[in-house]
């Protein structure tokens, strides 16, 4: 029996530099449905260098992408570091406006936002440099996952598990995303409870939140420049 | 100031056809260590397909792979596909024998199994698969995270994260792995209740299990057969 229905395409942007468990893991949740087909690009098939210093090879170029049902923007420093590079910008802008759902997991929210793409919507990214996001008109909200129409933003490199299982949700219903949760034995018991600022210790947070966006900061005013100067 | 201390060696089995998370989960906890230097080895340097499709380019071949101080073995079908190579079991073994710490995640664990790395040793694996774990002489147990001496194994898939975490503890301290935790901002949130048999449901959980058992039934019986033989 053929089964001629189309793929569900998923599109993720394999950005250098990147937090790749920002990427692996909601690619390992959509992985895990039949129907969808995740594509890996950048602007060559040249394999790209991840922060552990080992590198994942794109799957499409920019230019060979085809349309996403799904974009999918990971962050990490790599994140930041495309801000103002209108080849990436436009590729999002474009992948954006013919996809159902536009997504990104951590940081990559701020690709997103230079995009012009979180002009007033609601949306998260990792808890140290989410306030920057209402820089851009977006308005941030400390939860894993936040959706607004069909914009749909995860917290901070693991919450892109919750963040996939949601959206395995969406795409193929719930009683598949618990099928995939059962298989990818996500029953999570973390050894320690540090997770977040408040468990973590809400002053110590505090100072690693405001150190990370001061490094952040120069990254951050080029994007919103490059932003406004249209 | 130079640091001159040696950096703690991680190497980490990139098998083709891995179910890649078993790898990327733990290696983005080990990465966020200053101290850890994680090396992916494989036959050569070319790159390794993982279960999504998309490839994962190793930093080191099996020749040039330094000793480790800790072995990772990732799972999925790419691990019962090696069960019987006497170049990929040797490499472990190697490894194994002058490593702080053996490790696997996922159904991992059956190469060290079939390396003849269990016997007699308590350890775990995915749920799926965990009985047949026991006809290499080791002792399933259920649980997330199960030490034996210097082994410590990983249950299904996203169980390497909860491990990474135990790892990095081992590795560096209860200090900076909640540090980990809190910048990989691990506070999980499922946003369903089937992570594990019973929660999904024990009867049609047990029917997944017994299938993916006969499937993988042939590679067993070869693996052990070979452990066997000599």
């Amino acid at each position: 029996m053929t089964d001629s229905s189309p793929p569900f395409r998923a599109v993720a942007l394999l950005l250098p530099n990147l937090t790749q468990l920002d990427l692996t893991g909601p690619a390992q949740v959509l992985s895990s449905l039949p129907e969808v087909e995740l594509q890996l690009a950048w602007r060559t098939t040249d394999p790209v260098r991840c922060d552990g210093g080992w590198s994942i090879v794109p799957t499409v170029s920019f230019d060979d992408a085809p349309q996403a049902d799904l974009l999918l923007v990971p962050g990490g420093q790599g994140a930041f570091e495309v801000l103002t590079d209108e080849v990436v910008l436009e590729f999002v802008r474009a992948q954006a406006a013919g996809a159902r759902w536009v997504t990104s997991v951590c940081t990559g929210s701020f690709v997103l936002a230079a995009a012009g793409l979180l002009a007033g919507r609601r949306a998260t990214s990792h808890w140290a440099s989410l306030p920057m996001l209402a820089e851009f008109g977006a308005v941030p909200v400390r939860e894993r996952i936040v959706a607004d129409g069909n914009v749909i933003t995860g917290g901070g490199i693991t919450a892109g598990i919750d963040f996939g299982l949601a959206l395995a949700a969406e795409v193929a219903g719930e009683e598949a995303a618990r099928r995939v949760q059962l298989r990818l034995e996500y029953d999570p018991a973390p050894p320690f409870d540090a997770g977040s600022p408040d468990r973590f210790g809400a002053d110590a947070a505090a100072e690693i939140a405001r150190a990370s966006q001061e490094a952040r900061r120069p990254l951050v005013d080029a994007a919103l420049r490059h932003l406004r100067r249209t």
